[in-house]
């Protein structure tokens, strides 16, 4: 036990792991525990998660339960695909993005009832516990933070369901446990552990939950078109969608076509490699999209600039840094170039691939007049001699020193 | 007409418009023409070049015919697959790559015969004419570029064909001509013009030339693996293959399963935006590999700073830049990271897709012993408390000096 | 001459070269010329361009004289400053910054005159016929750009003073003629030509016109106080002043003191090395008084990012990208850090040095109580090692893969 | 205490601290202890050292002194000035790159004598605990590392003093003790503490030790050569001189001439700001020494690339990642760039400034006959036109776009 705590405010999903953290934190801290259960979009009921915790002796003010999905949708997930973020060149970052969003309401409800506390059921070897407590300093410096899995000595599956036996906490026996690790939200799913430990091995077919495989995807391609304002996506086929509900839209049709499963080996923050696998069925079409909508309206220098400053600004997310001064600054240039980033895209998905086939817009750079053949009148092509020599000047210069020698 | 030259080496590609060249120049320049015709994958016979060059009047001893595609693959495709290199999030420089190659060899004829001057085909509003130039005068500040599209009045269609008919230059009657202007090499095969001209509008499927549709793919996923050292591909199902052979094969995998589809708006170095459309079936399958197996021996700071270096990097192919100090300082600090880029990575190939689906490496730096759940000696959980809390310090410190206020 | 224009904005010096050219565009384009002298603090009076223009036949109406004193350090040098700008390491960018300002201002004249050329008596080797002419084309891209440098047969001082006389162009015979060529405004001076073309030549103490040379400066230093608000400075010893104001009383410091004196060899984007001499007294005191109020207020990551952005911007002002979306971009990122950039700056200013002797804020993050090495309630020095161990993590697992082998 | 060890190689200054630890590890790990002592350049005889350590019951064998002098200046400050280092825009890392070469030793003593521990003297809220402890590890990841600051109760003053006086500890009564935590070696001495915990306090003018003030400084100016070879110095005045002894003279200059003090407030790895003073005098001059000689030797590109790196490169080194892969990666690059980086520059030393005055090279890319405004046969001034009429593409096209709407 650390630093004696009087209120906690803690992160509860309503299954077993975190059912176990309450009663352990209630016993080990003498504290009041606050039940705080978010709907993100992970596919499970949250309302079950206040009777789990009435069960087990919470008080109903203290039990808060909120549907964030338009929240995180609109003010994480949109921001960070105006980025185009990627980490390590594969991975959408689907949990990373939601780790800040929850510290964050943590912490605003440990205002509101005067807690002192906040704690997390993530493990401790893994980037979440940062990605957590990072949010939760930096948003409340005087925070005090529970961490149980680094405290606690229930260190192996027995040691756990002896302690939710002896302490009267339900445990589901529905047919076989997933040997998989898992965390869903609405932009992804992921897996972890299990077989996938060793990088060799390939995740079995019915691992994956939320896509179709390859051969259960239609035989038929779809189009659908993506409208964009300033960079977010605003309309599917013409239809305006909240961010939400065009997400989830958008991961109908990415789970029907089998689009947006990867199989990595990625970097933890805390310097240790993981195998993990993904299903992020819209964010893969989103992101194809979104590229596709910046190609005809963005400048190129700026296009460049911001796949410069991309895998620092993955890096950070990732490493949960989404609350600092650094991602702010940079999502301030990145969010300056979406200004003109409107338009339609036109998609066309099929059997796990996203096909950009026409993409549109009022702000449209690209000028076909520009760039065919004939004469015109705003480029000559005698520019392009000056414009070769004088990239090449120095070149020249160095060939003829070079050769002196 | 420019500058008055003797000699000069035309990349002569035997088709009509390099044939006109040929005769514009000899008529226009009066200079003896020299022409140079490689292999480089782009999937035509070039001894025709032989015939044709004959034909135009051009001396035996004045004709270069060659094979490159061993050169191409080990010393440009490969060196840039180190960096994984894209430009703009989609492109994989299939035509960039290729330009530095076929220009260092003309310069390198030129001095062999005694030649004071280059020309190439290339236009007057494309990137291809700044890459050939720049690496001529990179490789010889004294050479006298010649670039006829920019110099000469046959700047139409109609123009062009009356030259040819004129100077008994055959004119090929083959069926329909493309409405599309394409490139080839063993990388790729790009596509624009035509439709292409607006970015609306969906490509032809009959477009595409090298690869099946997802329709055509086969039903069945097909599972190859590659094996790599010090970050290049040398072998597939465990057969060692030389690059060239290495890159045909891995294209004969992606041709038959519809892989390496890119239909994109690109940012050309002289300014405008244009439509290409681009097959890169073995690219695409290579990069996915490469960067698979680069995430089981890469330390993950090396990898992310290659991520930081690679949009200049691949921005620098693409601009022209091959031979530059800039490019070389790059290569430095990339190829030093390949050293224990050793392994095997395992893929499966279905209906346009490349899945990861396992890696392994004697020099693996996965270590599934430390990333699992249970206690181990060498990653105690109770560091993980001191380094968030030492990582989250500048935000602990910047909250109460903002509280303070 | 290039295309016909009817009304040409000249940017006008009142000097002998921009009157050559003025009466050279009347000659050669029989166009209506527009004078347009600004006062940017290049020390010489403005008003006698005006009796210059009348003289050589410019309508009144068409004379424009500007005191752009306070807009060229509010909105160009300032943001530029706030970055900690420097090209290559050395140079302040003083001549770069300028040019933006007198290219928009003949835009906007042009705009209110109807104009449809704007000319500028930059030569056709160096950087400002660059920086001038992508001002120009990116505010109004239709305008048409005169270069007489690059057009004229004049390429000779005796060609250009014989021109002067036959045209009735008053040539001032005021002892002897600098052998060097250069530019002033309120940030600096320059230098280059005459005997520095040889960089191994040391530069002769009487070139430099604005500062006290090392011997001269007084032999006692001079402390100053510097306040900044939003990382500008605002105020000078506590007394509030405008920012050319400010900017002036800097250089008059600067100037006494001996500061600011650089010497060097730069890379021009026209491709070419030269050599320059630059006085950036007021400047070179404000980069360091600004880095120090940094040092105590911005956040670590944000303050290295910026270092990380800033060789970038730099090259970017410098090359005449100043009206651009990737300069806007990175200035919407470094602005974002300057929100906190408050307090004041003690100097000592002494024979040539600037020394930072004391600095505050009343958002200091400088937090003397926790880098003591007391015990304190934040910072647990046990803390550390985990911090440690887990930034070693990566190492010790690759040292034991590497040695397994 | 932590893990049980039976040999250590402690980092042993001699001094009271390094004293004090010895006998703690003694007492509190019942180990063998053995001691490293290095000259860096410290400026103190290193010899006495031997005595204290007999005389703390350390065995002859176990006591190793080494002059790593050479060794520290061409393996770590020169490669480190190759790439122009500087943390934060102000701090020439003259602590950061003493350590690793002080923890190298210690690794490979350690193997030598059979130690399975190493100790080390910093305290644990500073950047050195984790350059020794990184280092360490990466070197040989089974070491054990005792970092006494953290772990012992010995936490003021009094109880050192106590400890000390009672195990035998000679305590040196040498008139006043300085206020200021100091660290020296060949490149630098620093100081912090004391009065400049406030950072608005100005150092008093006796902290500083190793150079002039300005007015003790001589009132004539000096002027020096150095030669450069592949970017490292090797000679002042023509003389060739060992790397040690040649940054020793240059630290006399310096010295003489007043040069190279600094006072910052600089940003912590362990996440808060502090207050240090430095004299660096023979770096300041070597670094100025060295930009000026890539200045005519280096192409333009490399050199900007070299600036995008080097904040990167400044903040590993701080940061304690001298033996890590990116450093290396990053030193690759650099270390390609200097291949052509010789010659001579000259400079004049006055009042703690250092002019360059003067570059010659073998390899020089400055050709005055390209940047002069006479006619020449490399640069014609038309191509200029074309050169910034395809810059300004983007912008004209822009310009078009946005006007139509």
């Amino acid at each position: 036990m650390g630093k004696k705590v009087n209120k906690v405010v803690l992160a509860y999903s309503g299954g077993l792991d975190t059912s176990v953290i309450l009663k352990w934190l209630q016993e080990t801290y003498q504290c009041e525990v606050v039940t705080f259960t978010a709907d993100i979009g992970q596919g499970e009921e949250v309302e079950p998660a206040r009777q789990k915790a009435l069960q087990l002796g919470i008080k109903p003010e203290n039990i808060f339960i909120e549907d964030l999905k338009e929240e995180f949708v609109r003010d994480y997930v949109f921001p960070m695909f105006r980025a185009n973020a990627i980490y390590e060149g594969e991975y959408l970052l689907g949990t990373s993005i939601a780790r800040p969003l929850i510290a964050k309401r943590q912490i605003e409800i440990a205002q509101k009832v005067g807690a002192d506390g906040v704690a997390h059921g993530a493990t401790g070897k893994g980037n979440d516990q940062v990605r957590f407590e990072i949010a939760y300093l930096a948003l409340n410096p005087d925070i005090t933070v529970i961490a149980p899995w680094r405290e606690w000595e229930l260190n192996s599956r027995e040691k756990l369901l002896k302690f939710a036996e002896s302490h009267g906490i339900p445990i589901e026996k529905h047919g076989k446990k997933s040997p998989y690790s898992m965390d869903a939200n609405l932009l992804h799913i992921s897996y972890e552990g299990g077989i996938l430990e060793d990088p060799w091995n390939e995740p079995e077919e019915d691992m994956w939950r939320w896509t179709n495989s390859i051969e259960e995807a239609p035989n038929e391609p779809e189009y659908i078109t993506i409208d964009f304002e300033k960079g977010d996506p605003v309309a599917i086929n013409g239809e305006p969608l909240s961010p939400a509900k065009l997400l989830e839209a958008l991961n109908e049709y990415g789970k029907r076509h089998g689009i947006g499963r990867i199989d990595i080996v990625e970097n933890r923050f805390v310097g240790m490699k993981s195998r993990g696998c993904y299903e992020t069925p819209g964010g893969t079409i989103l992101l194809k999209a979104h590229r596709a909508i910046e190609s005809i309206t963005l400048d190129r220098e700026e296009a460049h600039e911001k796949d410069k400053l991309m895998p620092k600004y993955a890096e950070l997310i990732y490493n949960g840094f989404w609350f600092s001064p650094e991602r702010e600054m940079m999502q301030a240039a990145i969010d300056k170039t979406q200004e003109n980033v409107n338009g339609t895209v036109r998609l066309k998905l099929f059997k796990g691939n996203v096909f950009v086939v026409g993409r549109k817009s009022p702000n449209s750079l690209f000028a076909p007049e520009f760039s065919t053949f004939e004469e015109d009148q705003v480029y000559n092509q005698k520019d392009a001699e000056g414009f070769i020599k004088l990239n090449a000047l120095r070149f020249i210069i160095e060939g003829h020193v070079r050769r002196k020698k």
